[in-house]
């Protein structure tokens, strides 16, 4: 049975892969991934056969990882954060049938919601939602709709690609949705670069997010009403203070 | 600066760690956490001091942690997934103000989310939310809120804590007020011991979800309109189906 492997190496650093991805990328004859992954990596699992498309052929890049695996060759698909979360292991899952004798399996890694998360300490500590702002595969008017749900549900929220050259204003756009159940004082964070050189962090409020521009390297986290600046963290909280305040019973 | 480290270990297995999660419990002089998740890791870092509390007794926990850090000692409260997701990281950032010269530093790991989601194939693989319906610490009325909310907004919903002996119906009655908006034909999953011996998945509809029980070592996996089974897995499509078909333009 010919094998590939979709596999999470979280933001990119050999420390923030699992030991699984490690061996999994090191057992492989071929590195198959967006270019700027594969570089990552390199470094670490020197010797491997590279195959790699641009973004937007993502498709052809399965379909090249499928192809290689029925040569009779070990393919990991490199995924940046989790292999799941936005990744290729669902392109790979679909399009395994026209490819018989192929096995995909998938091998988790830490997504940009708990990298990002652990770096301004623990946004994301209660209930959270994680939505995309890209609208390439996704109708603008869902991803509407999905924010104004998570906006009335109070959730946490972690947006992935909140902006990039073409989508100068969508996180704009999407601050104001939330604006509309949420409190302009709701604390919240971004981080750029996370795991990377020129890591960094901001905290700030909701309404100062309306009127900040973001890069597609940044991940933002938006708070629900548990959430609060403690230090210089942004934490959600779990509701022991709840507990002990006996406001649960 | 004392230090606290709050670390993520994955779903259990030394595999399934990061190895930044691997560097700081071998570093630490003290591992600090809940009885179960010291076992897990007990045999891969002998020779430390351990400190426990059973469960419900989360805040004396980390005061433990913090104390013995105050001391001079290393201390890394163990966690199981993530560190943030429902972890001990808020908790001890929440408390930290009362230890002069304490730093809580955050380590990401593999929550159940996205190791449940690998055993299934993608369930997540678009926007998602993760609900725990725990009532322990949060009114069962705001769990409800967000479940229908979720469902509004057409999310993959990701389910923690789904049911334990004294919370035998909560999946049930979660399940009917997802069904308020969801197909009853929608697809589900549900894998239970995550990563350890033992480890089972299930594929089944939300109608069937609804009466199934299942305890708290299952994680909960519940589709969006763009999730299938495809052949034995779960997957939420991304969109690339659209984008062929020229569904977007």
């Amino acid at each position: 049975m010919a094998e590939v492997y979709a596999v999470g190496i979280g933001p990119g650093g050999r420390k923030y892969m699992t030991q699984q991805a490690a061996d999994v990328l090191q057992a492989a004859d071929v590195l198959c991934g967006y270019p700027v992954y594969l570089d990552l990596i390199a470094p670490y699992f020197p010797g491997k056969e590279m195959l790699s498309t641009p973004m937007k052929k993502e498709t052809e890049r399965c379909r090249m990882a499928l192809e290689a695996a029925q040569q009779g060759k070990t393919v990991a698909m490199v995924c940046s954060g989790d292999a799941g979360v936005y990744g290729m292991a669902g392109l790979l899952l679909e399009l395994a049938g026209e490819y018989p004798g192929t096995e995909i399996k998938v091998v988790a890694g830490v997504t940009a919601a708990l990298s990002g998360g652990a770096v301004l300490g623990a946004p994301l500590g209660h209930d959270f939602c994680v939505i995309s702002l890209s609208d390439l595969l996704t109708p603008w008017k869902l991803i509407e709709e999905r924010l104004r749900c998570a906006a009335r549900g109070d959730f946490a929220v972690c947006l992935y690609n909140p902006g990039s050259h073409k989508r100068k204003d969508y996180l704009q756009k999407a601050c104001d949705i939330l604006l509309e159940e949420k409190d302009p004082e709701t604390p919240c964070g971004l981080v750029r670069n996370i795991g990377r050189e020129g890591e960094e962090k901001k905290l700030l409020s909701l309404r100062e997010l309306r009127n900040t521009e973001v890069d597609m390297f940044t991940t933002v986290f938006i708070g629900s009403r548990g959430t609060e600046i403690i230090g210089d963290s942004l934490v959600t909280r779990r509701g022991y203070h709840l507990s002990r305040q006996g406001e649960l019973t």
